[in-house]
């Protein structure tokens, strides 16, 4: 029945409603049933000796979800998982969220403390864990101050020590439910699908929201943005635990192509897998592309179908992508952060980029780039005005997001989520220049951005240079305290096998290379502390920094 | 503040909320800014001797929006076009939903009252008019009983009569406009994006409403459902004004490929574009391949790159599938209805098909197969009972769709509108069965199957035994009033050039391949009647046998 109203005068607002025929909620949910009515047969995911087609994978994840709600899970309730890339992981992304909970990933590196501290914030109720982090997972539970049900995941693959610390083990658990549970979608696309906790530097961790709506545009977007042909195997050198592997468990039900399965970052182990498995895509942080090209050439013999590898996490450096183009591997670089869903923005090739020497065209491949298809808007804009900088590749701003690839917010802080989304933008914290061509170039993590006499030296830049160093195998530069300037740059250098060089010679290549106030004042040599997906812990470097200042 | 309501126990609905900064309506007018902003200088429409460049194609769409907007046009309000596939119909796809208006495509060859009734139907307030139909806009502009708003087309590529009718240029309403124009989508991603009148053969034609949802995702679901890689060249053989092309306009501004016009369908302009412009994808109608199949082999000569076709709009026949695989087209056959934005199913193909016979290839291949990465559901209904058939290859029932490609609903026909919906599905009014592996199968439109004796006999089967015959070029099979059997069924065959076949040999061909009652119990030759996609006219041609009968 039309009544009178604001839409009283527009012919196309009558009578033309949603309804059962016309809508659907956006949920990334739908992929896997897809894939499993059309290719039941084809492989889904290879994890070692195990093969399992979409249509196992989709009626293990039924058997999960119809255990967990037998178990009392329901819509709103959290599930915390603390896995490995394994087929549980994989079967999690899809067997949690369709009973309306939200699948709460963990990082395994953390500390019983951090574990805890999460377990109690996101309310998990249900606690799905790998022997292999019995001893993180043992003491977190201790802490938690409340019981909650645990199950264990006991992998074929995994021969390390471990406890099985729950009441049951995940297979059981699997064996309680039943395939024939009823597949379906959220009621609300704006309901949440997902919780990642960001590891921040201060303060306690913040946990972000994902929807149903942006992980199945993000799981098309991967696809278009990439141009991921259907089909395709995916080698999982990304944790599932990191912004859910940038959304790709989703975008691999969508593309009905095969999960390759892998227990941890090992260049020797990958390159093999990438033989034996035919993979065709795969993604990771730079030090993961680092590796391989870096990894002895015996190893990657027999490597002759094309490969294709998405960068992110951390800036990549240069001598990276260059190292990567060197073994015939085709790199796309991606930018985007736990709060955007993984990717949200990409370093689109041009044509005529192929026809420059390979330094710029490296220059050009490193960028932060323009938007994904799925979202709305990456600019650089000054945090007070907000207004957007000239595109003069000089004045600095704040990268920001807008669009469907943004999270909900943060999980019970308000404060946090109000901050992060002043202005209608997603503040990142990043420091970037708009390019001539409108591509965003990141210049630093404010927090890593090196005030030295009042100039302001980007630690990405004297990195950058560092890589270029034939010697460096990976190099990080942070702040420490000087009497003098305020801060001087220190540089911390992992150095290739067999090789050896003085800190005398990287200041004096650094000279050649760069102007004299950015030049380090301090070299160290050694391993450098990175996370689970291969960043570099600045802060930790940072420490160590200041406390041989405090020494010297 | 959170609030004491039904969400208040679920932690997940409160303080993350929708905001500028996370949500942005869903809406294909983003595309078109994306690969403007990314791609200015690549190719994006070429039309004979006209080439634009993305950037020029974005400006000259903001500049139709401006003008369009400084003469009034608003939300709500509809603007017609009667045009061909050119470099204008592109830009009308943006440049008039931008505005919040509607873009209402006519259909190039219908009569004077036809086009009267959708303006007026459609309350357009401007008409946007190639030169080459004066002859039809100018007597229905009479027949409107209003004034509206006319402009000119006057394409530099048609060089036949006509007149120009309107008050401007297309060129010159362009210049009234300016590229300073704000780029926006729509405030609420179920607004109307454009208006597309079904050729029914009974009653006035209804008006399916598309929105910016649908159109968006199936812009999307095109690229991710066929595999189709960035930067395409994509021929218009589809013409723009059937179902907008089948989105194919907002698909390939998100692919950042190039669209290369075409006034006509014409085999051997076809052939010669795909060969001049590299032409890698096209979609047409059965009729449109099966030219191109049949046409002379040196006409081919030098296209060796890869073409890849979508093939609907009728369901194929076997010999027109296998007559393209001879020629080295990769052809996917998709299904769909105006009122599901075009292809919303895929016979999505499996590997193990390629290892078996041409026939059985060509009888899989050329199913309506199943749903779109971006429709919930394809199935076959009892439309009584609304209850799923067997998967028997037996059971006929009605194909119905689900999902976000599905129409708003009919314009100011809440009744039709309701009809289409009842029991929560979209129903086409095709008939069909569910083949063993889940795919649907088409039989026949449920008007027109041919009932003999009590038996039913869809026209498609007999079809396809035509069209296996080597003289036949292209048949239909009409129900004819028979005095015996209530209706029997009358073939009508275009032959192919320089051969002769008689009504007996025809009649005993089928004998030979089909039972008796199916048999065609008369056989006309003559040019077929076809809509300008190449539909066969069935209600012409039972007009004709029931004419035929009563003279006999």
């Amino acid at each position: 029945m039309a009544g009178h109203n604001d839409n009283s005068s527009n012919i196309y607002k009558q009578g033309l409603e949603k309804n059962a025929a016309n809508y659907v909620p956006l949920s990334p949910l739908t992929f896997i049933a897809r894939s499993a009515y059309i290719y039941p047969d084809r492989v889904s995911v290879i994890h070692g000796q195990r093969r399992y087609t979409w249509l196992e994978t989709f009626n293990r994840a039924r058997r999960l979800a119809s255990a967990l709600e037998a178990r009392g899970i329901k819509e709103g309730d959290t599930v915390a998982v603390m896995l490995n890339n394994t087929p549980e992981m994989y079967e999690c992304h899809f067997g949690v969220p369709v009973t309306g909970a939200v699948l709460n990933t963990l990082n395994t590196r953390l500390d019983p403390e951090a574990v805890a501290f999460m377990l109690n914030h996101g309310e998990a109720k249900i606690l799905i864990t790998d022997k292999e982090y019995s001893h993180i997972v043992g003491p977190a539970l201790e802490k938690l101050g409340r019981s909650i049900v645990v199950i264990d995941v006991n992998d074929s693959e995994y021969t390390g020590p471990g406890d099985l610390l729950g009441e049951k083990d995940y297979e059981a658990l699997l064996a309680e439910g039943t395939p024939d549970y009823e597949w379906k979608g959220p009621q609300d696309e704006w309901d949440a699908i997902s919780l990642n906790y960001t590891s921040g530097t201060t303060g306690n961790p913040k946990g972000v929201v994902y929807h149903h709506r942006g992980a199945y545009l993000n799981a098309m977007s991967n696809i278009v943005s990439w141009g991921m042909p259907p089909h395709s195997v995916y080698l999982w050198t990304l944790p599932m635990f990191h912004c859910n592997g940038w959304c790709f468990p989703w975008t691999m039900a969508a593309n009905a192509g095969t999960n390759v399965c892998l227990r941890r970052v090992d260049p020797k182990l990958i390159l093999q897998s990438i033989r034996e498995n035919k993979v065709t895509h795969y993604c990771g942080a730079p030090i993961v592309h680092s590796m391989l090209a870096n990894a002895p050439a015996e190893w990657r013999e027999g490597i002759n179908h094309g490969v294709s590898g998405l960068i992110a996490a951390a800036p990549p450096p240069a001598a990276v992508i260059e190292g990567m183009a060197k073994i015939g591997f085709k790199i796309t670089h991606v930018y985007g952060l736990t709060e955007t869903y993984g990717p949200a923005s990409v370093c689109a090739q041009q044509p005529e980029w192929f026809d420059l020497p390979v330094g710029e065209q490296v220059n050009l491949n490193g960028r932060q780039g323009v938007r994904y298809h799925a979202q709305e808007a990456i600019t650089v804009l000054d945090p007070a005005t907000m207004e957007a900088v000239p595109w003069d590749n000089e004045t600095m701003g704040e990268i920001m997001f807008r669009g469907n690839l943004v999270m909900k917010g943060y999980l019970k802080n308000p404060k946090a989520t109000e901050e992060s989304f002043a202005g209608g933008y997603y503040h990142t914290g990043d420091l970037a220049v708009m390019q001539a061509d409108g591509y965003v170039k990141i210049k630093d993590r404010s927090k890593d951005v090196i005030i030295s006499g009042g100039e302001n030296i980007s630690s990405i830049e004297v990195e950058d240079t560092l890589y270029r160093h034939p010697a460096v195998m990976a190099a990080a530069v942070v702040a420490t305290p000087d009497p003098k300037w305020g801060e001087v740059p220190a540089a911390f250098i992992e150095l290739k096998d067999g090789v050896s060089i003085t800190e005398v010679e990287i200041i004096e290549f650094c000279r050649e290379h760069m102007a004299r106030f950015k030049v380090p004042k301090k070299v160290i040599f050694g391993p450098l502390p990175k996370t689970s997906t291969g960043k570099i812990q600045k802060y930790v470097l940072r420490e160590m920094a200041k406390s041989t200042a405090a020494i010297e």
